[in-house]
């Protein structure tokens, strides 16, 4: 049998949470909070299921979620959507991706993404026919060369694929990368998909922006975000994608056949959280960038040289002082060896750059950052 | 902006649902029970979901899962499949069969499949870049005839995709339905999705038969089931995929990138019902008989001439009698006039054929199929 997909293996993720589990060690690579949601979202799905709701949603989810989605985009970026004309609930983020690459993807298109890059753009391209073209982010500052974008774009140019704040560089876009980008998409006549799972994540008082907040670019984007990174339940794969009418059809049209629909109580909770505590998604940013504070003092004494992280719930740093080793073997180490696990940077780029770079996770504990902080410490 | 499906629009589900709710019309159109789950599968919802577990589940499903599959497969089929390598969890047998479809079919294969279909398949082979060969099997009995597939197999044929019990049709495979099909896959070396989601709604003590039970198809074979149909809960969007272990790996390869892993409370509820309660798979079978034999009779002073239903939660009713107008339209002045939901059967063909059927979905309380009756008796 001739793989469709030759170059895949099996994902960072599994394999670093599979040597986590296996090694004891404490898990900063696969990113997932160690502490639990909050448990009005666990009561309101008991409450639903106990209620009866467990046949199929609609397949474009149910409608107080998307009213709800629509409300909180309004909050958050001043921008009007309507409810049944541009919002679909998907089975996390990750279908929503798969589904807006399948619906523009054409055989032969290529799609613009920027290394790092997050795992599943490429084989989603791929099943679609598609090629990807990998623009790489250098550390420490990650910055769009826009420049050479438009150098990238050529006739078969779709597609390009965004995702700010960005996993795992935790850079953010300014108005000014927005901007940027809107003038290219509209200019060349190209699609963006903007992944911003992350967008409740940005710290130190940057603007929180979204693709949303610029007409043209949303005019010709689909734009994703995940509940499961916003309330901590990431097992409860719950998504979304908003798109104006006339991509949102299309995107439509595959999810009906990738999933149909997602798992009916959990869109009720999710729609009676966000209607009843909207104050959790607002601190979130302080919520987070308190972890962040807590876990790069823990680590002020330690070898490990620390990158600005703008956003996201990952911390990048460089290992140099401490290791010549490749990312993947260091990580390897760090977990076998000291117990705490976390992910090489090479693994997001097509053509790896010199650099020795590994990412945290700080969805966890205090306790838990301060524990692997002191080991850390010790290398 | 140019369609990847042109031909495609709403599903008939979403359309005559719609449709049964704005007539507050007795829905028996889409496929899913009126009644509630048992309450155990709530509670233990509801109990893993407060135990904390809802993070991440591992890309293939959570173990204590697939092995209350692989024992489910030991009870029903006699037959030894491995959890950690044979058994991927999925987000619905929808993305279990999309996933399916997208390892196996490549840009200019030939897909066979058997008329009346069920609305996804040629979609997601679609996509795939691949063309459905349609083989159109009639009422009233729907026996596939294996000299056509034979005629019909060639040098770009790579999959069969079949479905036993049939939706809509009702139809069970015989063993020499299952040997037949062996023989031509194996002798054309092709590959085989068997939909078999609702394998354990097999009426009238007809042996229960699944891909499963014929090892050299088998070896061939990605099954999909579906625990929303054996657990009345449609709306858990829970399902899974068997196969040995050379396609489990290409399997999983696109199971990681389209949604990676499912709802995760809702996997240990159902890991649970089926270590503590296994007799409720085993008595479904009777359960939906019963449902059958009631509707069956309470339209026995009606005009409609019911089909033979061997399996499923769907009966088949030719309307001649009744009406003259096409199946969609009779659907749609049931609905309206009548006040009870149907779907038309010719949607489910690529060329529909000269025949006056609708096809009801009985999963629905005595007393709903009670109601409808007595509506349809007075046509
Ligand atoms: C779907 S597992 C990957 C989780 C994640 O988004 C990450 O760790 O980057
Ligand atoms: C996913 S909605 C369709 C439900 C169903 O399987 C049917 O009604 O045939």
């Amino acid at each position: 049998l001739q793989s469709k997909l030759p170059g895949i293996g099996t994902s960072i993720f599994t394999t670093m949470s599979q040597l986590a589990a296996e090694q004891q060690a404490i898990n900063l690579s696969q990113g997932f909070p160690d502490f639990g949601c909050d448990p009005f979202l666990v009561e309101q799905l008991a409450s639903f299921s106990q209620q009866g709701l467990n046949q199929y949603a609609p397949m474009a989810g149910v409608l107080p979620l998307r009213q709800q989605i629509a409300a909180l985009i309004a909050r958050c970026y001043h921008q009007k959507v309507c409810p049944e004309q541009h919002i679909t609930v998907t089975s996390g983020a990750t279908e929503a991706l798969f589904c807006a690459i399948q619906a523009l993807v054409r055989p032969g298109d290529e799609v613009i993404v920027f290394d790092p890059a997050y795992d599943s753009y490429a084989p989603a391209v791929q099943l679609a026919g598609g090629a990807t073209v990998h623009l790489a982010l250098l550390a420490p500052d990650f910055q769009v060369d826009w420049q050479q974008v438009a150098d990238a774009i050529n006739d078969k140019t779709r597609l390009i694929i965004v995702n700010s704040p960005h996993n795992p560089s935790s850079k953010v876009f300014s108005a000014s990368d927005w901007q940027q980008l809107q003038q290219l998409v509209c200019q060349h006549g190209l699609y963006c998909i903007s992944d911003e799972v992350y967008e409740h994540m940005v710290f130190d008082g940057r603007p929180q922006l979204s693709a949303l907040c610029f007409p043209d670019l949303a005019a010709r984007s689909l734009v994703v975000s995940s509940f499961g990174k916003t309330f901590h339940v990431t097992g409860w794969k719950l998504g979304y994608c908003v798109a104006p009418p006339a991509l949102m059809v299309e995107f439509r049209k595959v999810h009906q056949y990738v999933t149909f629909s997602s798992f009916t109580p959990a869109q009720f909770a999710v729609a009676a959280m966000l209607e009843q505590q909207p104050e959790q998604v607002v601190g979130l940013a302080a919520f987070y960038q308190r972890k962040r504070d807590v876990f790069c003092a823990a680590l002020s004494g330690s070898r490990l040289q620390l990158l600005p992280a703008e956003g996201t719930y990952f911390q990048l740093a460089d290992y140099s002082a401490i290791s010549e080793l490749p990312d993947l073997e260091f990580c390897r180490w760090l977990t076998v060896q000291h117990k705490v696990a976390a992910i090489p940077l090479s693994v997001f780029y097509r053509q790896p750059p010199a650099q020795r770079l590994v990412r945290f996770c700080f969805a966890k504990e205090e306790s838990t950052l301060q524990q692997a902080a002191e080991v850390l410490c010790r290398l």
